[in-house]
């Protein structure tokens, strides 16, 4: 293999899909990056895959000998990331040593590579099913839920977020078993018509690690400007495909709970506060909550007030008085501040509407302004008053 | 105790006094800052103090009832930073029950306070040697010997920075035993003449711990647009003291190694390199470099060109070919290109001179422009070649 390519192409192209790479790899070839030349498109490929997230990304370069080659990745990086901006930088492969010889105008690299036979293959997904999604609805959706997916190894299906893709809609959804976020997306104009899909089945749910999601949402960040990404589904497979990049990930498998089921249809206390004024709030009695159990009470009794407060034994306590719009008498309810604060601050309507049963049923906060598009449930925390 | 203060202020103080509390206090009174008030002057004074490093400052407030208390650090911090900015702060003591109430137009907090009966006193030095000296200066002195200390807690003194201060000059060095900073500052405006410490004594030489001088460095460096700091020493304590604040620091017991002798009078080899050309290619030679022993070998043997370069057996190599000014046939030396670096780093003149007499004996490195302002000696490494 003989190339020669622009530093900055080479360096972006690396650090983005780097971010595929395990940092603890079972295998020694997984440290590596493939890269692939192909002199009739004048083409370079690179390819990072831990076997749960793949991303394949391609530039223009000078292609004078065709070949595929496996380089140490944290070392590629650093070498051409160190190398000077906007000059050209050539790699050639002795395909008898695997040596790749690394020139700038300022010195030589030479490293050692292994052959790219052992790399393991990206799941390409050919058939299955497949749609396009437009990247500003997918990462809204990512956004709003991506939080309250679990951290917790052992809950399986709960370490992902779950999307439902139909012609209509784009509906994702994440709990850990305290909290649940849901978030609608219209479809309307998001999404493209694609015949296949429309008259094979009705929706598509896949749910996707919260690991590769992280990484799927900064590269889909980079591309938001693009009209769509398509997406293809297959096998316990999901491969995103835009202009010159391939993004592929496993998704988890098995029947995401039926989590509609959980938010109740009626609330008889109905409450209503400035967003910014109770995060505000929150944060600063979190202070004290967080000292130990981490719990914040509400109490509504004084009509246009709402007593936010928290105890902390032996440490000491915190209360402030926060406007509220409610009508009713009175009302008493506990929360993880934590997971109240998580969901408050991806609400950016003006105002949040709260809306209850009992301080033992599960509380639901949907934002004023558009109160379909997003739900967030939480469960109260009992306390001795 | 019962004062009013600005938000503001209030918080700052806390943040500055904040980083002499210790992460891990070996008495629960050390994780607390001292807080006195004195309705006389209607000033707050705060302190923080792990025992060796402390720190206190004062401001105007309005004080109503004089006291004094001490208050969990971290607490403290976290609810006045997250108080509305620019509003006043009340905070009343309950002598009885040690409660303190923090309250501001939103809110209220309670916290447990300790009483300041044992909260131990800074080391005040009212008597012993005394000096003024002038921030700018300090700060350089600092910046270019800092990094050469050791970290390694069993060197005792190599883990400070030794300062000798007199009449005439400055000067500041430090060495892990491996490297050695040396800096001279001149004195002639940058210190007053101070009749009792002329008369008294010749040289005052502190060895000041390096983790004191990273707080005092931050400190000095929000007043260095200030005329002078005062410095008194006496009995193994350093005070600086600055028109609002007051650092105090134990100093290293023992005598600093004489490292003059250790930098040798005449060398044979001398050579010249661009500074910023030198630190851009060792820093892409250490990639390959760091892969196993840090070493980077120099040769000279081409006019005009060092040839720089690194092997990292099974791994791979790295050479650059570096402009360099010398006058005499070949030479070879290698170093720890980590010591290197580190001290090209803060040299700022446009050239370098490496002086060197054998592969095996130090080499000095000192800025182009200002030969006798700083000295880096550095212990070449022995390769085989």
């Amino acid at each position: 293999m003989e190339i020669v390519c622009n530093q900055n192409e080479f360096n972006y192209a690396i650090q983005l899909v780097s971010k595929a790479v395990a940092s603890r790899p079972t295998h020694p070839i997984l440290a590596n990056l493939l890269l692939t030349a192909d002199q009739g498109t004048n083409k370079i490929s690179l390819t990072g895959f831990d076997l749960n997230l793949g991303i394949q990304t391609s530039f223009d370069a000078t292609v004078n000998k065709s070949g595929a080659i496996t380089i140490p990745s944290k070392l590629l990086s650093e070498i051409v990331n160190k190398l000077p901006s906007e000059t050209p930088v050539s790699l050639d492969v002795d395909e008898s040593s695997d040596n790749i010889l690394i020139k700038s105008d300022r010195g030589s690299f030479n490293i050692k590579g292994i052959p790219s036979d052992d790399y393991p293959s990206l799941p390409f997904v050919e058939s299955g099913t497949s749609l396009n999604i437009d990247p500003s609805s997918f990462l809204k959706a990512l956004k709003l839920t991506i939080f309250a997916s679990s951290s917790d190894d052992s809950k399986q299906l709960l370490t992902g977020v779950n999307f439902t893709f139909n012609l209509k809609y784009l509906e994702s959804a994440a709990t850990d078993g305290h909290r649940l976020a849901v978030v609608l997306v219209d479809n309307k104009e998001n999404f493209d018509e694609k015949e296949d899909f429309a008259s094979n089945e009705e929706n598509l749910s896949v749910t996707i690690p919260t690991r590769s999601l992280r990484e799927i949402e900064k590269l889909v960040s980079l591309r938001s400007s693009e009209n769509s990404i398509k997406l293809f589904y297959d096998k316990g497979q999901v491969v995103f495909i835009s202009s010159n990049q391939i993004i592929t990930t496993r998704t988890l498998e098995g029947s995401y709970p039926n989590y509609s089921q959980l938010i109740p249809d009626n609330f008889t206390k109905i409450f209503t506060f400035n967003t910014k004024k109770i995060i505000e709030s929150l944060e600063r009695i979190a202070v004290l909550a967080d000292q130990q159990s981490s719990v914040v009470k509400i109490k509504l009794n004084e009509k246009d007030l709402a007593l936010v407060s928290a105890d902390a034994q032996d440490i000491g306590n915190a209360s402030e008085l926060v406007p509220v719009s409610f009508y009713f008498d009175q009302f008493d309810i506990a929360f993880n501040v934590r997971y109240l604060l998580e969901g408050l601050k991806v609400i950016s309507s003006e105002n949040v509407i709260f809306k209850c049963n009992l301080p033992t049923t599960p509380a639901v906060l949907v934002p004023e302004d558009n109160i379909n598009s997003f739900t967030y449930l939480v469960m109260p925390v009992q306390v001795r008053s």
